[in-house]
């Protein structure tokens, strides 16, 4: 942590900030030049926690340096995670693939989806139970119904499932169908709900937030692991701009990012992130290319029929073309050893 | 809603929309140019809900026209809403001032802040008690104990109680120690605890999402309102843009939009929208100039010792300056009857 | 500037970055923690424009500390600056109105208006000779007719003139006719144009860009005042953000971060910055309250033929209702010495 | 357009727009519901330029339907335009890449970069010759001396030169020896200059400005396209967000918005799109898979000394090693004919 003094403050100033900082058990070093004195401070800044340096007199601003996730962070952990759910990985060679509707609308449509899904090579069946949906008007999911047909598609198809939870009584009829609890992009600070599922010690795929930094991001996973749970998978969804031709603004360099910052897998939801089925084949070869771990793509049997997000769902013959895709480049990037990702 | 089709749609497509459209119960109407074709639905938008028109052949694009929230609405309720909590009113003449710390620390810090908020003239007594914060590792609130000293100051003072709810395991005992019930920014969208926190029919002051738009807001307010809680006040606390310098910018013609569109009552949080004690006094002299119906303003005895949001905490003595040029600005545009807000 | 090191950095790699600094004529501190090793950069920092430590190897980030600006700088100029057109004081204790309509349309428009703005008790007419336009199909301005017809208005009325100069080929009819010069938000980064409007030595109004932080904006100015020219007006008009509703998020706090970082006056405009008529009424107010030193505010004789901007536009009733409010709110003010900026 | 009424509005009000609607020559559609009436305009909207709709009383809204741009629409021109400057084809089968420094520094340091370059496989070679900086205190650029290196590099290998202008006077030298012409981000909407640019009729590079839709991007192109220039190519190179760990936020999804709404050839600048050395691989990777039809990559021989932009720059190594990868991604997409863009 740097403390930036304003240009007049005085020698007293200083003097009691450095005493506030080694008060609290840290070391205080002053740069003094014609214009500008800092105050560095060294060591574990959660001591400062309860100190409120930023309004002290004579301070202008305070630039905070280190992370405050520990178990998230590559410094701490420079391994990258794998998650094997039994037997798929998720953070390893090859892309993992989790597709399937908006949401579970019927029992025919998630089995008839999940052979399509299959049939494609995805490992994963998706699909939302619990929808939070802007209005309250929306349709909002079928709940324990829903799940139960995502088990049912399971059992047919041995697809894994991912199905987001929205509430912590849901928690226990999700974590009980499903492999790999979503959290979705409005709950990613949800920190109530981020505790009770890091206690279920179930792997978690966490959603970027709407407008959420990259910081933020990685101490949501915090929140989860702190609490026992070390499989957590990242997904990037797209984030708030101003831009209104696509629904959000799909950030790929969140990818590079992430795989500089932390250990964890992550993987890109195209279809959340563009708004626009047409755009999600560019893309999902671009995450690919950019490194990601896998994609999460909604795919829907009649996309004119869905009763959410239907116009960035994909056809069964549109997601069956891009999986082709993805499955050449991926495997040529693997052949020729091509890795995006800068160590 | 209105239906954009792309230039190149064809007749086929084009009758598939009105067929879709007409069997969902609603009026469809075509409006054909030399390069654009349009079809406008009339009635009621939600009957659409389950029909994805966006994915159909040949449409481009939808523009949603109508709003989807109803009791926020002040196109079906046109008289401004009043909320009267036991004498004290929010949404009528004279602002309400809802102060005090970010966190309750101790009892002490309570009872010694109520007295100068009192002594200043505010109605209502803020401090969290469950704190949602961007790390795990950061001071998370006093819980219950944080509530005791809460109504232990109301006792005392005689000021209302305002604090944030952050799960629904936490309604109770919030709804049982506090006047008026907080969502916070983070979870303006958490629909769970919105539906259950209506469910109590208890006053509840809702926070603008860090990135969310008038029409979520309202939406999220409908969300409360449809389990049958009437008495809801927004709080606009900052979005989320690309400027650093102040924490959150500050969105005042919020104000005049959320008048314009709805019946609730309003009030500014500067300490949040700016994050820098500097800018309370200006931005909450604004605040009332713009016609808001009050202020949430963040008051810390000893703000180098509070343990969050130090350095935009006022201290007390700064907090009675500018409660007395509030009062006297919001005092002489009554008497002038300056009314900022065009109906 | 303080340089963030890798947590791997050597010692050979914080040699390096230190000799480097040394080797600019700069002293460099170096701090070292557990996990964090930070070298601070004492001295004009201007010096190191050559190097580019960011590219060294250990090096993470850069976190920049002292402003790049020094003529727009508070710190370098203590005192509030007064420019004072022919008696007309921008800066001082009474705010000065500027007004009209977006473009020059015709002799008559323009005349017309002058006599309401008068009448309303503005100093200056405003109104677009050379208008920028999103689409080279919208109307472009009058050119060096509409600058006539504004000379005029200025005969007859009094008023002074400010008028956008959007190329360096219009600077000298522009400089010509107008009392003031402005740099529109589009150009607000169009270095050689400011560059040569400073040489000019003519009192100029930089309206902020569409996404300019407050810092870029501070250094926009900095050319201009480089060139010689110190009367610059600074003109928040609202910033880019994710919200549709209004057409700009106007950001009232940049008055106050304008009025600590800089001594140069700022005036406020509500029109461009919500787009919407029926707010301009409460932003004005709000401006005023928050310590503006003017409103900058469209006024057209017929909002509803105007050629551009008609639905921001106020009809010269509104114009004069505002105006009645905005005089006894800042009457009131300076007569009561509410100071709503905080030294 | 469709004009949106609001709930109040009179039949008058309606009547009283639909015959500003004809009266302009247009014809307008009435729709109505039970709570909203709509009013669809059918036509050149252009006509409309001189009636401000959104001003007239009981008007809500107005939603524009239809582009205001024509020379850049896919609309107008099916065709995907190829732009052939002496043998290298620019929105061909096979990317194109403009490599170099952000800056001309020197005679030796170009020569020996197109050197770097020029092996690695580009076929251009970029350096700014004049430099938008934030800072008047910046380096500025060597002007036509820049310029001058810039063509002895093009004589010695062969390289294209592509280089920015800045103003309307450093057309002519830009015009001179470069081979196409670029416009930076800051003066998209700088119209004087597209104009003036537009009258060379030489290719120009359009950077898609700091903050701007795709929408305002095309119609900058078509200020361009309107003078008589039919060869523009656009460049993403990342939009401002809240996020501040990248340096921009790179929207790859720009690349198959601008397939799907225009004919022209469109590449990705991943250096200042990230602003880090270490993200250029990937997002380079990925823009190539999402369809771009070049890259424009910032090279240093030795970024550590580099006057600007050194942190974004890559070393000559690894150029070498991203140009290899990039090669075979692209060679292996064309051979198995992967073609992201959906028509």
């Amino acid at each position: 942590m740097v403390i930036i003094m304003n240009p007049e403050a005085t020698t007293k100033n200083i003097s009691e900030v450095v005493k506030s900082i080694e008060g609290a058990g840290l070391e205080a070093k002053i740069m003094e030049g014609a214009q500008q004195k800092i105050v560095g401070v060294i060591g574990d800044k959660t001591k400062l926690a309860s100190v409120a340096i930023g309004a002290m007199e004579g301070v202008e601003n305070i630039v905070p340096i280190s992370k405050s996730y520990k178990l998230a962070s590559r410094e701490f952990h420079p391994q990258s995670t794998v998650i094997d759910i039994d037997g798929v990985k998720i953070g390893g060679d090859e892309p993992v693939i989790m597709a399937g509707p908006c949401a579970v609308e019927s029992r025919e449509q998630i089995l008839q989806t999940a052979e399509i899904i299959k049939r494609g090579g995805a490992q994963f069946l998706r699909g939302g139970a619990y929808k939070p949906r802007t209005s309250p008007y929306s349709f909002q999911g079928l709940e324990v119904e829903g799940l139960k047909y995502l088990a049912e598609a399971r059992e047919r198809t041995g697809l894994k499932i991912v199905t987001e939870v929205t509430t912590v009584e849901g928690i226990a009829p999700v974590a009980e169908y499903a492999d790999v609890m979503q959290v979705g992009a409005r709950n990613m600070q949800n920190f109530g709900l981020l505790k009770e599922i890091g206690k279920t010690k179930k792997p978690v795929m966490l959603k970027r937030g709407l407008s959420a930094t990259i910081d933020e991001w990685l101490n949501a996973a915090e929140y989860i692991m702190n609490e026992g749970t070390s499989d957590v998978i990242l997904c990037e969804r797209g984030i708030r701009t101003y831009e209104t031709y696509t629904r959000n603004t799909l950030d790929l360099s969140a990818v590079a990012a992430v795989k500089h910052l932390s250990h964890l897998p992550i993987i890109v939801d195209p279809s959340h992130g563009t708004g626009k089925w047409r755009m999600i084949q560019p893309m999902a070869f671009a995450a690919i290319a950019a490194g990601a771990d896998g994609l999460m793509i909604e795919v829907h049997p009649n996309p004119a029929k869905a009763m959410s997000d239907g116009s960035q769902s994909l056809t069964g013959e549109h997601y069956l073309q891009i999986m082709n895709g993805i499955r050449k480049i991926s495997k040529f990037m693997r052949d020729e050893k091509i890795n995006p990702i800068v160590a």
